[in-house]
């Protein structure tokens, strides 16, 4: 192959952040962040509504130019880098995160008639304002297409695509009117590089449309007008405004105009791939493949593994999304999450202990000192509710096993283990669904800087956890698409997984199970399940809850004596 | 009446308080309180052993004389009071704290030979290194006397009498075989004052003797010498050294020497009152009577009642001690108890918080804003397992319906309210087997500090929360015990009651229960008792775990919306 690079574009919550990698080996060459201007660091907030979470469409814009000419910048440093060496570019993003577009594609938030709505910016993943509406659409799905509801595990979110739309309608019916299309962030991007003008032409990908929106070809498409009519009859009409189909990432969305490819200083007309949601693309840029599941834990965790399509998968009850092509073309993309990790270790430390991020440190360290089961505690990893697999949101927090001299990091221990219990819980589900996993692999800065948090889920869970080898994996996984997308031949490849295996790494250091603590951690699990299961209102069968205290005092006794550690 | 004073000694854990009472009104007219010099803060400890706690008898002897002398000479200044007007002297201990004493009833820790040894000095009421011995008698009393464990709860502690007298003959025998009696300090300090000098004529309390040393004339008086020489022939072989008989609490256990009379510038011959415990002459200081419960709420709880002994009384399973006589005669004094409550606090407060004391106060404060439900959070008061009414050590804590928002002070409310919710597992207890409480009277820190603590054991119990007036009822319940040693006449009283009517009196203030809170709180109390039955032990009929975090939410949500507060 000759010498190639790929830019890769990773839209976060505050920042824009571009790479260029190198596409034989996966190595970056040159990276900037661009910080979006807008609102509380690119947040577009409202005092009154602490629900509302905005992002300017300029903001997106001006970080593209400005992050890949940065990234560019640095990379001409580079021995073997060259401008015209760049064969493609690809984009994940944050989503779901619509934004109303008009007739010639142009945000509606950019003209300025609209510049002072927020209803007319982009709706950022974490926007919560369309509560109601998603209970609604969830009800009504309920009632007349349940078959919507099975891939999304049974509950849709105030946070994706419909919810938002029917929102905008519902409180600022005049930018909905004047809205000819929604586009996803992640489609967006790509139909800017290739100076889309035609709502028509924008390509979308399935993986916003299959995850977010309802969108599956078993149905179809998008959801039927008769549906989205019992929500609002505008909400139909607008159906045969946004799209017909949806595509794999492994087409191009586009080539690159040359209006952009002047502005970047980039070689004109070379493909711009399929956009895709940073999970995903950071799922392909930490080496995702059947067996392999891709954790990336922050505040939150969301986990993805991916399922060959020519073998059949049924249900995954309680998985979050299966969707066919989200991740890479020929497999069913495989979504979960856990809806606190980092979060809970932070409500531990913040609000509870009142402390800074330095405590995180001392209370691991202390923790590290205590042997699996000594703690004598036992906790339910649910202060934000149940994602995976119980997908409810109205579940809460539960400690137990506290004597008089619990302390902190004792605490901290047990919910450390009490999420690495919860993500035990989707391991085997999945398993249990036709979808073994023999391989983790986890990104995300917790991954990276708690050993005690990696050695405990190595016990839990009986596997290796391994570490993605990139800093940056959803950039890496956009850098991948890329590389796809400009095709086999000397400057690109056939597909996600001869890319991947040239393109990804892992770091050198791991985490394996130790078989002493997992002996006792099959037993504390066995414990968690009784707990999760009634709590959960999955079954009482399996608990003993009038002897569950004694059980924990004597493993405690136990595991004190011994050398298990 | 003729102007009288009695003289209360108070032998607490760290220090010796003696206040001069006026028999006409209770009121203190003399207080001196006397620090033990020996020890750590009064209690002689061993770095290898945590579980020691000993003190030296020479400590309460001295105490003796400096709290008495200090007291009077505070009196002296009081119009109307005069030293030959002191007409009795009562005596309240710690207890189960024995020691040995010689044939001159001098105790083995003040000669020479033994006054290095910890095992001849008093064994205090926390010392726990008897876990063993005591596991072994309530084993043995199960098997082959379980009519000795019946009124004391099921299970004989390492605190008691026989615990700590057979654990001196495991360790120390040589100490044992020199002890030619063992007393309780409530009994030693009687005879001291009375210049006692053969074991045969101290003079016990059946208060010790039936709650801490299995005595009862059910069968007729001490455990019987084959129950001891199952576990050891010496044991058996002591009881004969002991005493056949225990006395009542309105008889006088003798009458101040010549000697202690020169010592103390008292009158000789004045009457000696029978020993007490301290949270039971706490009771009487409090005006316990039938149908008032005394709760004397410090680290742990203690709860006393009173009930005729002229009707039946049938079992009260779960409570902790059942004997005929041992706070007033005519009563069956009733004794139950929370084993954390204080120490809950503390816990959350020291170990979790890490804060000093004054975060007692701001945790309060800001706990008093919440409604009750409006934490969103149930808990176990469990930390240091249950002792009424499930007399089970080995329960722990729990905590559930914690989000990511729960913050300290809704926790620390949580916790007071699940010390309320055990408090009213004790009312309920006694009032379903026949012994109505309708009048609560608290005594102890908690209660004189804490005003969001007594308003949610209003609200919870439904009751008025009564303070009595005395800071000092045990001291005040000795002076009484002591005013009836007197005797009917121109100096004393008839009885307990006909002093009490005069001699106790309570706070103005108190805390009423609102009606409103407490029917949110009889919700709470219900969910505490699901987990309450199922985690206890007792039954899993009540729980419905699978709708509880849910229930908790539904509750929260209605009264942050209302007005209960």
């Amino acid at each position: 192959m000759e010498r190639a690079y790929t830019l890769g574009l990773d839209y976060g919550t505050n920042s824009v952040r571009a790479v260029v990698v190198d596409c034989t080996d996966g190595r970056t060459v040159g990276t900037h962040v661009f910080d979006y201007p807008s609102g509380e660091r690119g947040v577009i907030v409202d005092a009154r509504d602490p629900h509302l979470a905005r992002q300017n469409p300029g903001d997106y814009v001006d970080g593209l130019r400005a992050a890949t000419l940065g990234a560019l910048d640095e990379a001409v440093g580079e021995e073997g880098f060259a401008r015209d060496r760049v064969v493609g570019i690809g984009v994940d993003t944050t989503g779901s995160t619509p934004l109303p577009l008009d007739a010639n594609c142009r945000p509606l938030a950019l003209g300025p008639r609209w510049s002072g709505n927020p209803a007319a910016h982009a709706w950022l993943w974490k926007d919560h304002t369309a509560a109601k509406e998603a209970a609604t659409i969830t009800e009504v799905a309920g009632r007349h297409a349940p078959e919507y509801l099975a891939p999304i595990g049974g509950t849709y979110s105030s946070e994706w695509f419909w919810s938002k739309v029917w929102r905008c309608l519902n409180v600022a019916p005049d930018v909905f009117a004047a809205a000819v299309t929604w586009v996803e962030l992640a489609d967006f991007i790509p139909a800017v590089l290739a100076s889309v003008t035609d709502p028509r032409n924008i390509f979308r990908c399935v993986c916003a449309a299959g995850h977010k929106a309802m969108y599956s070809r078993a149905w179809g498409g998008l959801p039927s007008k008769d549906f989205l009519a019992r929500l609002d009859p505008r909400l139909a009409e607008l159906r045969g405004r946004l799209y017909d189909e949806a595509h794999p990432p492994h087409l191009p969305a586009g080539t690159l105009s040359p209006v952009w490819a002047e502005e970047l200083r980039l070689p004109v007309g070379i493909p711009i791939a399929m956009g895709g949601f940073d999970a995903h693309y950071g799922a392909v840029g930490a080496g995702v493949a059947p067996g392999t599941l891709v954790k990336i834990i922050g505040t939150s965790t969301c986990d993805i593994t991916v399922a060959p399509t020519s073998e059949p998968l049924g249900d995954v009850p309680g998985i979050c999304g299966i969707v066919d092509g989200s991740v890479m073309t020929g497999y069913y993309g495989i979504e979960a999450g856990q809806s606190a990790v980092g979060d809970l270790l932070h409500w531990w430390v913040d609000s509870i202990c009142e402390g800074d991020d330095s405590l995180h440190g001392r209370l691991s360290d202390e923790a590290a000192r205590l042997r699996p089961g000594e703690s004598g505690l036992l906790a339910l990893d649910w202060n934000n509710g149940n994602r995976t697999v119980l997908v409810d949101p109205r579940l809460t927090g539960l400690i137990l096993g506290q004597t008089l001299r619990t302390g902190r990091a004792e605490v901290y221990r047990a919910l450390i283990e009490s999420t690495a219990f919860g993500a035990r819980m989707i391991v085997e589900r999945l398993a249990n669904c036709g979808v073994p996993i023999d391989r983790i692999v986890c990104c995300g800065g917790i991954a990276a800087k708690n050993d005690l948090f990696m050695q405990i889920y190595a016990d839990v869970l009986g596997r290796p956890m391994l570490l993605a080898g990139s800093p940056q994996t959803p950039a890496l996984g956009a850098a991948i698409s890329a590389a796809v997308a400009a095709g086999d031949g000397a400057c690109g490849y056939a597909s996600f997984e001869e890319a991947q295996e040239r393109m990804t790494f892992l770091r050198d250091e791991r985490f394996d199970p130790d078989p002493m603590a997992g002996a006792v951690y099959d037993e504390l699990f066995a414990m968690y399940r009784e707990l999760h299961d009634a709590f959960g209102a999955v079954s009482t069968a399996r608990a003993d809850f009038p002897s569950l205290m004694k059980r924990l005092l004597v493993l405690r006794e136990r595991v004190a004596g011994d050398g298990v550690s």
